[in-house]
């Protein structure tokens, strides 16, 4: 495309849009695809060339790469047949049509979580996947429009060549006392600008959008409920990554400049590590082909509550994270010599206990989906948010009990660098020697992976965005007091008590 | 059968005792099944003839008999068919065949505490029920026995007559620190006494037996592992509850004689109660054909983790009782006015999130059950401990919180007869009027519903049997830490610390 | 008296009141001086002629008395030089003049529910007596009025008697969207009638009167802030709880009607219990000596936050019964033989635990108190606060881990009765064994003792009024949200985030 | 010192090392005694010429200067007349006469909590000199020694330079499972190698050592209980910091980088921050005159648990942290505009109910000191425990609740060179404006500091050292379980529930 003028660049058909991807079949198929893409992307206060071999940056797109590797070692667990694409895809790109579906999503996420010890990034993206199938359907019936056909167009293309596609959901906001159409800047919010023939141009800002930079199209779409006023921001489409008038910057983590040392001790989890970017759009054309939402104002708020529906339960991705900690915890014991005290198997039994729970949640929900008219099926609401919500609790107990069982070493370890030095590295062997049958470096390998998921880089997928992924726990709240029809339970208290004997109630005379 | 000797009414052959029983159609029909039976029953001090219409009792066998109500009403949830019968039969008595039989038995359970407030007496025989499918199938593949004949013959007649089978487990031990065969009174385990040609005869008793009382079969089997030493404690079989030689002691429970007033208001739940007794069986009868095992020791432990399988997740139906709860207290909320505050509302949320918490590992653990070998499926042992123990947590704060919205005149309130003394009543009308909407009567119902459940006579089924029905909590957490693979978890620590990288685990490079 | 008319009976001086009351030395004569008072007492519908008899009531009575025999067992502990009495009086009727008196005050209150094991219904009163101190010479400074010279007679006739002064602060309050004057009735809320020459006159009820049948005399006043429009309810008088006008009419328990069963066991605590009344003042007269405030309405908030300050420390009172749970739950854990096992040592010391916790916030608070210009010392408010607030969370969990520490027998065991039936009683003592140097009587006695706390009469002390007595949570949670300088907390956070230094903040260069 | 020969400068006498010590009357002073002292100090595998001039090392220097600033700015709060150096000296170099001085000390600590938002690092060393008044006089009294005396010299010497004393407490410990004296290398607990006739050598290492570069003295004492065999290990010592044969390595704390980078943003609390060392003692020389106990095995036990009484209240420290949370939390609710949401405020009151709630244990454990013998007052060690095992817990949830309110921006925000590059910067400005009111930077601000004391440098202070600092949580349970008079509990049950009536404890007849 590079003998395009840069008007034309602006304006790519969808169809030019799609030439940039071919089929991809690995992990390194993957990465390879994100290099040379000449993105703006910033991170701590310059711009990076390239992000694939960024320090910073890959560990995140080396999470997201597991993805690919999950799918061709556990391919039962990782790909699905679809019956759009009629062919095995990648189970990130699958609309759910069984509960069955959904249970196995749960269970690859959990074991992503666990391969990862991190955000991987793709759920948001998946479960926006799965709710524009429902969504546009709905539209359409509503509108008479066709976006459904256009959107189970373009992810027959997205399925049958693997790809990645984010989620741009979260608007910066601005003074959340307002609505979109009453804030000062309208940018504060993502809108139509213009239309042509073509297509449309929007121009806002998405925050925090995990793994925005690792993905090939990012979605954008409403955040919440919208009004007639704000027609303009009702909009949904689909926009390459590479597509100009995009920005990227990279949000800072804990320790995150840890990836930039010498050394894989220190970064507890060298590998992998999680993304949020603030993604400005700035004039951005998407093409009609790729418009599935435009002015339909009165789905925003269906759109965000089936999301969430879909999306709080994949926060058992979390167990996974939980698995590891566990693991972590249990090792630091054992290497500790403390293994068999009553207290820390005590500890051992209660994060299990605290994990599982979460997980119960979720895979609840999902086994308890229902089927949505346009055939795909839904988690049931009330019990994604009990997922959600035990998620915005428990991670934090694991950890602090990961804490308790890891030990003070963990935050007054020396550095990887002390630990090698000459005349100061043989003294540390020597005074950090715990259970003569367990490495020194063992054991500071496995104190700082803990640091790493509850103080590090990782903590901010395990606990930080545990909490405000996919909505703060009052969202969850707010959510189970409008699903949950008190009114019912109300009949139930005053059968018993005596006070109403309706027909309906009435039973055993 | 009143034409036999003593001796033979004691040794009746399986074909006599099965003469006692005919098919049960209603309620009414269990209700007049369990009439002139002659059982020795003793409450508060004295032998009652009658217990279908002793008002301390009946509220137990009306609870019991919402299972026949439901199964009419709501024959979708509460019948099944069973291809053991090949007929529709209810669900009480059904060997689960799929994840989703025992699903539905979840939400049965849940209905049924919704509809009753109160321990309803027949998970534990329905949990016998199907443990026994598996267990007398893995007997006979070891030693050739016939039980699981015996048994499926049994089971059918039992489903086509539509009886309550009870469980008769917990033996009372007597000395912890001693095993049954080291105990000083041979009796503080039940044992066989002797074997004849006809069958065996057992001695001992078993404790906090559920609605044993209102059973008309009562399986005893051990309680927990044995070894050589102990084999003539593992013994299970199928005893009438009519059989001579049984004695029922009835359990106090908080409130129980508030039953014996005058008036329903005070009461709480007038129509609902527990029941829990102690059964002691003075040398009693059991033919060959009712014999599921005699002295196959090494399967008392599988019996027992199978059972707390299916059992531990039973403990949904205390879900139901939450939902009464809840429903009290934004009943009451509502009738002081409180309900829009927003302590009230967050509040009622917690009470739900709680809830659903506890429901949805209990579900989760049908959904996730496997296939025995015999056909029958059996809960993820886990999630069903997960289950169980949440039960033994969040009943015990949804009740405080209950408390907390209910106010303090929850056990202030004067008694009903205060409320309808020709003096004093009018007072107490004048003086506890609420809101002017709600007659004083109705709060005060509510208020004694929430006494009733968080004090009274029900608190022992939503909190103390919540506690240590199906084990206590140091049960479950020990079963946890037996069945989690901690070593699993640490290799996902460990691949991740960069600690050791073993092919099976090795992924991306 | 008794030659008076009834109008004469009616409006007696405050000399002849007086008259009724003679110096009371010991637990006997205060039990005594409840004899034969001829007062209006209404009990499960009946009136009850002489209450210090009734097997219902008398426990309560003891409770009470118990103050009057620790004051002699434990002079140091219990009594206390009063300046104004110019001897040494009962703790319970002392106006704290240091923090040490506000701190023996609450070791008193501990010991005092050590030794009852339930509420003992002193503390509001004290508390009421401490508050009148301060708020009487602050109306005075205000109004140039005289109550707190009356008050100081008042008090010092109280203590050289040795009196019980009762609290009768709450309102029915009705409709809680609406204030006192905007009630439909007006008696809703107590409000002077009318005045004369000699006093003035009073209608109304309190409700939820702790011990307000075993007082000598009752102090009411307002249980809310007021507005000009509440004037005539802004009152406070000392009335004698035999004053013509006055009806009691008792409050249900749990189990309360086993203190009319025989035999003691049941019970649980056989000796002592609480008591809860409504007590309804119709047109009672009140000297103008014993009134002590008079349409100040805009004291009463300050009254209600003072007296909060008092109170909701008080309420350390529950240690004592938590103490008693604790020694409960250890004793029945050595009876089952199960002291040692690691997880009971864990529950213990949890229970200790959260006991202590609670303790120090409320002795905290009285060390940090400081003096009113009176003289008279006040709690700290926020730690009361606090203090109290503990109490509505810990005595649930330290009941619920009782509740595990004791076993599901607790809910199971047959009554007192059966144990001693000619034929079931040996049956039940040859089942119920444990231990063999631990009688089956001992056991089920401390198995009593734990339901009597967590489900039945003084789980209403322990439990029920733990949250809502002295105000329910919320109302503490407003108190903290006021009392607490955010603002100020704020100022640090800027100051090290390097927001704002100014001259105040500014610290190291 | 600098022409003494290096073996005259290995054992240089007491008088020769007080001769590098004058008095210290600022902060600035102090921080100039820091300076060219030489040290062997290594961070991130370098040695550090100057660690006054490091930028991760200055910040805990800081914080530690606070306490200097504090006596001069408060010296009501942070000074004290000393009777030992009979003149007005820094509180945290006083040893306790009064509970009054307790009480003051913890309020001294929770506003140097506020002023530094992070560990200060003078609690250890002033509970170390607390301690050694009591300790010495007891051994001395057992054994004749003379201890008591050198020790007070030696304190009066650094109460009048106002010095800082460091302690050196915790061994390596090597194999947890062995004793000092049983390890395979002897250096693993701190040992006398040799002892010649001016004083004694040490060997062995301290680890965690809060604040251990930045003291002037370093006192080491055993970590835990001693057998005779152990009587090498028994040994307690005053060392300069500058002492030859120290070395210091500085443990790594998370973002501990950051301090390094460009900007004050980003570090979220850039002026101060904490210090934990692991000190090597290689051949260390110790003058007669400052040995305090030479082989007095049977007093280690002693001097831990009182050391830990003193210690463990300590840790109310964390109160004062805690207002910062509970300050930024509030600040940045306001910033984000819904400081007025219900859910916002109840969260700002329970981390208010618990952190009051930790202030309260500890300044009742202040207060219910008692006198020892020697004249010193020791903390109440069950409330000592209680507050510190609080403190394993409650800044866990107040962190928790902080993140919550702080919203996932904190997480994702890009890094101060971000905001201040030319073309980012402008939309970052644009795009994560909140209210107008509130700069962008301000409220960027505010959520570092979080991001510091939950997820940073300082929550390693915040969280971690509170979970492990004066002893894990088990630790305190072990203690708790040990101090409780559970036998006496026990007698109250007893009583209550009739089982014994010993005179003792009998009471109303």
């Amino acid at each position: 495309m590079n003998d395009l003028t840069q008007g034309q660049r602006k304006e790519l058909t969808a169809e030019q849009q799609w030439q940039q991807f071919s089929e991809l079949k690995t992990a390194q198929d993957y990465i390879e695809s994100l290099r040379g893409r000449k993105l703006e992307v910033f991170l701590l206060g310059e711009r990076v060339e390239e992000p694939v071999d960024h320090p910073i940056i890959r560990p995140s797109i080396n999470a997201m790469a597991e993805s690919y590797i999950l799918a061709d070692e556990d391919p039962q667990l990782a790909t699905v047949w679809s019956s759009i694409a009629q062919q095995q895809i990648n189970r990130f790109l699958h609309v759910p049509e069984s509960p069955q579906d959904l249970v196995q999503k749960n269970k690859m996420q959990r074991r992503m979580g666990q391969l990862t010890g991190t955000c991987f990034q793709r759920c948001a993206g998946l479960d926006t996947l799965s709710v524009l199938f429902s969504i546009t359907y709905d539209i359409d019936k509503s509108h008479g429009t066709r976006y459904h056909q256009r959107y189970v167009d373009f992810l027959k293309k997205a399925q049958k060549r693997n790809l990645i596609v984010g989620a741009g959901m979260t608007d910066p906001k601005g003074d959340r006392s307002k609505r979109p159409s009453d804030q000062a800047d309208p940018d504060l919010f993502m809108h139509v600008t213009r239309r042509t023939e073509k297509g449309l141009y929007v121009t806002g800002a998405k925050a925090h959008m995990t793994g925005g930079l690792n993905s090939h199209w990012i979605c954008v779409m409403p955040t919440m409920n919208m009004r007639e006023a704000d027609k303009d921001y009702a909009v949904i489409g689909m926009i390459p990554a590479t597509a100009p008038g995009l920005t990227y910057i990279y949000g800072r983590q804990s320790c995150d400049t840890r990836a930039l040392e010498v050394g894989d001790i220190d970064k507890g989890n060298a590998k992998y590590g999680g993304q949020e970017t603030l993604v400005i759009f700035d004039d951005v054309f998407i093409p009609w082909e790729h418009v599935l939402m435009d002015g339909e104002y009165e789905f925003a708020q269906e759109l965000v509550s089936r999301f969430t529906a879909y999306h709080r339960a994949s926060y058992v991705c979390k167990t996974g994270l939980g698995d590891v900690m566990i693991g972590a915890a249990s090792s630091v014991a054992e290497m500790n010599g403390a293994e068999t005290a009553s207290h820390v198997r005590d500890k051992l039994v209660e994060m299990t206990h605290l994990n599982e729970t979460i997980y119960s949640s979720g895979i609840a929900s999902s086994y308890e989906a229902t089927q949505h008219e346009s055939g795909a099926f839904i988690n049931d609401p009330i019990l994604a948010n009990i997922c959600k919500h035990n998620v915005t609790r428990f991670p934090y107990e694991i950890s602090r009990l990961a804490q308790d069982l890891a030990g003070g070493l963990m935050v007054t370890l020396p550095s990887q660098a002390d630990f090698e030095h000459e005349t100061i590295g043989p003294k540390l062997d020597k005074y950090l020697q715990g259970k003569t049958s367990v490495s020194t470096e063992d054991r500071t390998r496995m104190l700082r992976l803990i640091e790493n998921m509850t103080l590090g880089r990782n903590a901010v997928g395990y606990l930080t965005e545990s909490m405000h992924g996919a909505g703060s726990p009052q969202a969850q709240r707010i959510q189970v007091l409008r699903e949950t029809d008190f009114g019912k339970k109300q009949s139930l208290a005053k059968r018993l008590a005596g006070i109403i004997a309706t027909d309906a109630d009435s039973h055993l005379g």
